[in-house]
């Protein structure tokens, strides 16, 4: 006879669902039994150039110390964030992805009785951080699938602890300008922390989308949340950072695990944050490739959601979730997002040209099945 | 004008004091101005070999994918723990090192007006992932410096939902054996879930110790953690793993960060796994390192406290904290455990003869100042 576990857990984490990622390549290849080099992966906003050659140099000179602890403050890394974003050391926080970073907020700010605001369509890990910790997630209903920062606004209560936004928001690609950002922060109550999710902001630099940090003066309960894992390519490493008030950052440091960002993620990080030339040239192909994938879906009579990411979501017109499985066969994986309800869409990462062409004719093969 | 963030965290968070890491390294020779290469670390329970060669060529293979997101379910890792314990792979969580583990099971199953139950001289992560969650750490007092397992079992309440022990426990290296761990675990309420911890278990194999994974059919309340950071010699990279039933698996799964093992921790731990020859040399160089500390103590009239772990915790006769900072002077860092309420000792960890041999020149030097 044994206990049932699974009542025995927090309210929050019973109800959780996990998140569910894009599928692997290598996955793919195992159910399908097909060769993982003929696999184009789409479908988890991953950086196509493959990694750069100054990272792996860094990484490299990093390996004599693999038996080492990663030393727990980031000196390095800190010290270079800090110096790029304008801002001290102290205001800085490293987390284990992004990731890391939105669940600290969550542990800190959040717990049973208060809630968190999010837009309709938000990144998923806003509800499930939030749920985690028992608190309440408050969706706002989207307006043309972005955030209606006036109905966000109007959400916010007494319990409100946390607003998350995203600029570019993820699955949608959607984005606000700086006029409506600093509207909204003005309006924000000053004990409402405003996490401003910007892990797609790279992708946009030049265009009309606000940098977040130029508001952290007049702003303190505002937060900037960013990643190395899309512009800069180091999904796989795992590392993210928050830029904050010294208050903030020292709240969440404590409950950030000691050792949460790996050596080589932050010997890659450091490499990734010099190395101008592969932002560029990601950037560069993204743009070319967003132009290619608007194209071709125009050819196949498609409408999307316009996007500041490296990713498109794709209006298929009807329930997705088949021609998601139809791609699968054909060697193409790309992102269901019936989860985020939008079952009509599929989110398509921006690869290589000839990753974005193998997906439109893929595309094109298993719509013309009708 | 600006809100008071501390304030408005958790009121556990509010009164964390983070975890205190072994000092870098570089950290010391940045603010001695040594040169790192003369500096000997025996701070932090590191692997003294430094990296096994299969492990270095596994970390090789992966970087062509570097851009690409970990696998978020450790399929082949997983695959190869579960092989390796006996259990199924939906018993196996993996985490950002154990201490991610040791976290995750807090904020599963502890809260406010909940509590968890652990030793005096316990690991530091245990008090802190409680606080964390808001819960109170039951603190039971030590017997001869190690677990008293009879105590730990009566200081049980019916608020209590996890009992943390540790074998060999850090810092002080003691342990118990398979007698005594069997009787705990016949006596622990079935709603109290038992997390051993066993990250330094591999030094201690052929030894007395028991093995946590033979009590799992018996006891499903119990969670063996372990850990790829000592004789695996990952700490870098930070992977750690839990067997447990599948239930509490599925429950920790939950509150996991969906990618929270990098893909170069996956793939070294699961060369370091078929390494033997590489454990093997470890445990070598652990015992014969232990001796010489032992002899090296015994020649300084000093006392110590017997230890299965790659670590000793040496008596200096009054407080350490000085004679800390005076062998750091001497380029060699130890860990002071004033913080565990152990102001007399130092925890030294075993190194190659050659550290090991410098560590008690030092030693000796600083204390023939008196």
């Amino acid at each position: 006879m044994s206990c049932d576990f699974l009542a025995l857990a927090q309210p929050g984490v019973q109800k959780l669902s996990p998140y569910v990622p894009g599928k692997p390549v290598d996955e793919l290849a195992r159910e399908l039994d097909l060769d993982p080099a003929n696999i184009v992966k789409l479908a988890s906003n991953e950086n196509p150039l493959g990694p750069s050659p100054k990272v792996l140099e860094a990484i490299r000179a990093e390996l004599a110390e693999l038996t080492r602890y990663p030393d727990g403050n980031g000196f390095e890394l800190k010290t270079r964030l800090a110096a790029r974003c304008g801002v001290s050391t102290a205001q800085v926080t490293l987390g284990n992805g992004s990731n890391d970073i939105l669940d600290l907020v969550a542990r800190a700010y959040l717990a049973p009785g208060l809630n968190a605001v999010f837009s309709q369509y938000a990144f998923a890990v806003y509800p499930i951080s939030t749920q985690a910790v028992g608190a309440q997630g408050k969706v706002v209903p989207a307006k043309d699938w972005g955030h209606d920062l006036e109905a966000m606004l109007a959400a916010i209560d007494a319990n409100t602890r946390v607003v998350f936004i995203a600029n570019p928001n993820n699955p949608t690609g959607t984005w606000f300008g700086p006029d409506a950002l600093a509207r909204f922060l003005e309006r924000v109550p000053e004990n409402v922390l405003v996490v401003l999710d910007e892990a797609y902001i790279e992708y946009a630099e030049g265009d009309e989308l606000p940098d977040g940090l130029q508001y952290l003066d007049a702003h303190p309960n505002l937060l900037v949340s960013r990643t190395f894992s899309k512009a800069y390519g180091l999904a796989s490493l795992r590392v993210g950072y928050a830029i904050s008030t010294q208050q903030v950052a020292d709240v969440l440091n404590r409950v950030r695990q000691p050792f949460n960002v790996n050596s080589l993620a932050l010997a890659a990080a450091c490499a990734a944050l010099d190395d101008s030339g592969y932002l560029a040239e990601g950037r560069r192909i993204n743009d070319l490739g967003m132009v290619q994938l608007e194209e071709g879906f125009r050819r196949l009579g498609l409408t999307w959601i316009p996007s500041k990411g490296n990713f498109i979501a794709v209006d298929i017109g009807r329930d997705a979730a088949a021609i998601y499985q139809a791609l699968l066969a054909e060697g193409v994986i790309v992102r269901p997002v019936g989860g985020y309800g939008m079952p009509n869409h599929l989110r398509i990462s921006i690869g290589l040209p000839e990753e974005n062409a193998r997906c439109l004719e893929a595309l094109a093969k298993v719509l013309a099945r009708g």
